[in-house]
């Protein structure tokens, strides 16, 4: 429950041919300042993209912090979630990015839409070097090493036509919030989740109608999120967790057979 | 899916025998500025605690709004929710104000436990003056008119034994998110949920054992949210999403006896 650093993530690169990294930036200032360590002190970290482990404070000072790394964990599974987000506004993108790592995204695809205005676009945090930091302290607070793979796509077409087919071939369940849809995400997903997720979430106005049914044309279902407004950021974490409980009820509640769209 | 204003807020007392109401501060300069309100426009309106309604624009001006209200529309029942959680510091309880209203709580019992900082208590922003235009915020922006009842519990025992037996006894599923409980939430509610649930949530360093067997033994049922580490309120946002999808999901996937805990 801490929005903190329960995870200290590291670059492979970073680690030295003794098994020690050192730290004089961001990740020094939290781990003396907020956490406190000191040495010989055992503290959780993660290799980027690879397996958990522990660390030991050798050295934390003002200057820097030395850890001795013992990356020996197991390698955590890529979340099996695809996000599929019409491009929100650069604030709304910030809180989206660190809830999306938090919850847990394989590839976020943020895509355009006619009601996108074109200049999000340009968005500075669209840059890897601006996003990259804001994924990572989300893992770093969910205690997760997988980096969601992001990719930008400014053309809905170009979207629909050649990437979103590679999504849903990749998916067992595909899904489409529309604030309009008749029926909610249960009386869509009719059995319990296995496998790789596909959902996407619309802009501000919603998805217009020729959008709506290129996207479910390729296989995505439309459901409603119900009478309820959610700020997109909430939308995610919300529907992200409805997800993954559909994942936990599999085979114990539920019947039926699975889903193929 | 938009982070603002989708229903304005009226007090009952704000609207004057002739049916108007009249805007000068913060809603005057979203409707004016944000929303670009004209006259002869219709908005979607909500009295608090009290019906929805449309209202019609008779004046949109630099200096006041004034609005037609016709607040003939339904109550929205009260959310069948009373969330209990342990005082987070103030800059996570704005957020857990905003995510409360957003996703929807009944009640919402801010109380004390171990790691609970003192402190946190004399936070200006435990002061109805303040919190309630959070929660309003949150409503305008989810379009609900139901204002979470906030009551603060500064000590732990007098919650345990004199508020909470009340509350067990209100509700039909009482839960505890405790990260070292065995199950998650689909193995410990067995059943679809039907009525009011109560939902724990602990401070950053969890719940102390005593505070657990207290908890417990009022009715609460300890349940694991899983490996990811959440902030307190993207824990609420999502808990309280899975508890909506345990609702829909009412006779219609799931078999087995109601739960009475």
């Amino acid at each position: 429950m801490l929005g903190r650093m329960n995870l200290i993530l590291i670059e492979p690169g970073e680690i030295r041919e003794d098994g020690t990294v050192v730290f004089s930036g961001r990740r020094r200032d939290h781990l003396v300042e907020v956490l406190r360590a000191s040495p010989g002190e055992r503290l959780r970290v993660g290799i980027v993209n690879g397996p958990l482990g522990r660390a030991e404070v050798i050295e934390a000072s003002q200057r820097r912090v030395v850890l001795r790394i013992d990356a020996d964990g197991e390698t955590l599974p890529r979340p099996e979630l695809d996000l599929i987000l019409a491009l929100p506004r650069p604030i709304a993108l910030r809180r989206v990015l660190t809830q999306a790592a938090i919850m847990g995204v394989g590839r976020l695809f943020l895509i355009n839409a006619a009601r996108v205005e074109q200049g999000y676009f340009n968005a500075s945090l669209l840059q890897p070097e601006q996003y990259e930091p804001v994924l990572r302290h989300g893992l770093e607070q969910a205690a997760d090493t997988r980096v969601p793979e992001v990719r930008i796509v400014p053309r809905f077409r170009e979207f629909e036509r050649e990437v979103l087919p590679g999504i849903v071939d990749d998916c067992r369940v595909g899904l489409l919030a529309h604030p309009e849809a008749a029926a909610g995400l249960a009386g869509v997903v009719r059995s319990p989740i296995a496998g790789r997720v596909a959902l996407a979430i619309g802009p501000e106005g919603g998805w217009q109608d020729y959008e709506i049914e290129a996207l479910q044309d390729r296989g995505l279902q439309p459901f409603s999120i119900g009478p309820r407004i959610l700020r997109v950021d909430t939308a995610v974490t919300a529907l992200l967790a409805m997800i993954e409980l559909l994942r936990q009820l599999r085979g114990q509640h539920m019947t039926g057979r699975p889903d193929r769209l």
